[in-house]
């Protein structure tokens, strides 16, 4: 079957327009706040409430798709085969109870393995990061230029704090170098809006220790169509189905800071 | 002399509001560039122009009031007698001209060293964050709740990566422990957005180890409008003349983040 992959891409951005419209509502509510695995991971009514929702469109609209979603879609998944929607409900769950601001909502669309569809919104900043595989990356309607080359001195990267505080390594291959030998490190406490912002050019790279499919999958297909490369610490293509680390980078600053990453493997926290 | 606040503070909002797109329209040029100490310290010719402009405007208007900029204005000057005016045309010069995005126009109003008016412009996100001594702090005229107290294991703190990575302290009362106690850590890359994110609960605490008043002067008077402490990290109110250390933080929070960064006094880099 041939998909109609901008019929598929116009069709998921209302589903996820109405979504972020939840979200906005719900703010003006107080949240039921739950803990998942620690008090850093929260997880509230909404998250699974968005997933749901999404979740429930896609199959009545497209009985023969899948779906992998954060909260509980899908959890039985082993192949890409066909079509599969990952979605994350809430990407940033702590910025969405703690700070009304900077949270995402996240759907990829991967055919037999290869990301055909990638949308982040930022829900509180109405920014739509889109992509179609082959026909580029937007940002509200607006085509993302493909990006340069570029070098460490250079580069503002997106890296969490908590990986600098965490790691035991010292010396000429630790991050701690590498942040110093940068232009500069930002952390806005979502992956999805963070390679977002690789892919328009706020950052240069984005490093995670850490993520799940749902993070990244639309960023991914994103990355790609602007130039940027993205792997997990041993240059391999990250997984649609399992947990992997990513290193999202220009052209260029990539293999500059596999040097520092790629000895990384046992970071696990 | 009796001075109007409130009218003081509509005057500096139609100036700031026309630097602010005076701003957005150069993002549409090209950027000539220069570099001033480092080349993470980028400052642009519109750093000169809206300090220049708001200058010219502020001393026009109010021939007996000072100005210290930044870039020029009042490095003559040694006292906060009369009133003075801290503006910083670009906070977020490497964001100004990296992202195009997260750069504030920050301008506050002292009279005998007493902070009275600070307005924070978040230019691309048209975000206003506004204070009148004694009459609260406003979000795009929107009242700002006092904050409450809380803990660090809650805390999303605004502190950059480049200290972490920098520290050479570990143990107890290191900023690595911190981090790993706190729920999470943010970095923007602008101390004025980042006080502007402390004082309507974006972030709960934010920390830098070396500011200059222009940075956070504004910011000063809209923390403590709501209710947060301001200090630097022996707990001494921050001078609006010389650079300071700068930590800003919900109660009882203030006090539990001065236990790892009170020893950091000779952290200077």
């Amino acid at each position: 079957m041939n998909e109609n992959w901008v019929e598929i891409k116009n069709t998921a951005l209302k589903w996820i327009e109405e979504a972020g419209e939840m979200l906005k509502d719900s703010l003006h509510n107080s949240l039921s706040v739950n803990t998942k695995s620690n008090p850093n991971d929260l997880v509230t009514e909404m998250d699974y409430k968005i997933e749901r929702y999404l979740n429930d469109q896609i199959l009545h609209t497209f009985p023969d798709h899948n779906v992998l979603g954060e909260e509980e879609a899908g959890a039985d998944i082993q192949s890409t085969e066909g079509v599969l929607w990952i979605i994350d409900p809430i990407d940033g769950t702590t910025n969405f109870v703690h700070q009304k601001f900077n949270f995402a909502i996240s759907v990829a669309v991967v055919k037999d393995g290869v990301g055909q569809i990638g949308i982040i919104l930022n829900v509180m900043q109405d920014e739509w990061f889109t992509a179609i595989a082959g026909e580029g990356a937007y940002l509200n309607g607006q085509k993302l230029a493909s990006v340069t080359e570029t070098d460490l001195p250079e580069a503002v990267i997106g890296l969490n704090g908590r990986w600098l505080a965490r790691e035991k390594r010292s010396g000429d291959q630790s991050l701690h170098t590498m942040v110093r030998k940068s232009r500069s490190v930002r952390s806005y406490g979502s992956a999805a809006i963070e390679l977002a912002y690789v892919a328009c050019g706020r950052l240069d790279s984005y490093i995670s220790f850490r993520l799940s499919p749902w993070d990244y999958a639309a960023g991914l297909v994103m990355l790609d169509e602007v130039g940027i490369i993205t792997t997990d610490f041993q240059k391999r293509k990250p997984s649609f189905l399992e947990k992997s680390k990513i290193l999202a980078a220009r052209p260029g600053l990539h293999d500059q800071l596999l040097h520092y990453v790629h000895n990384h493997e046992g970071f696990d926290y």
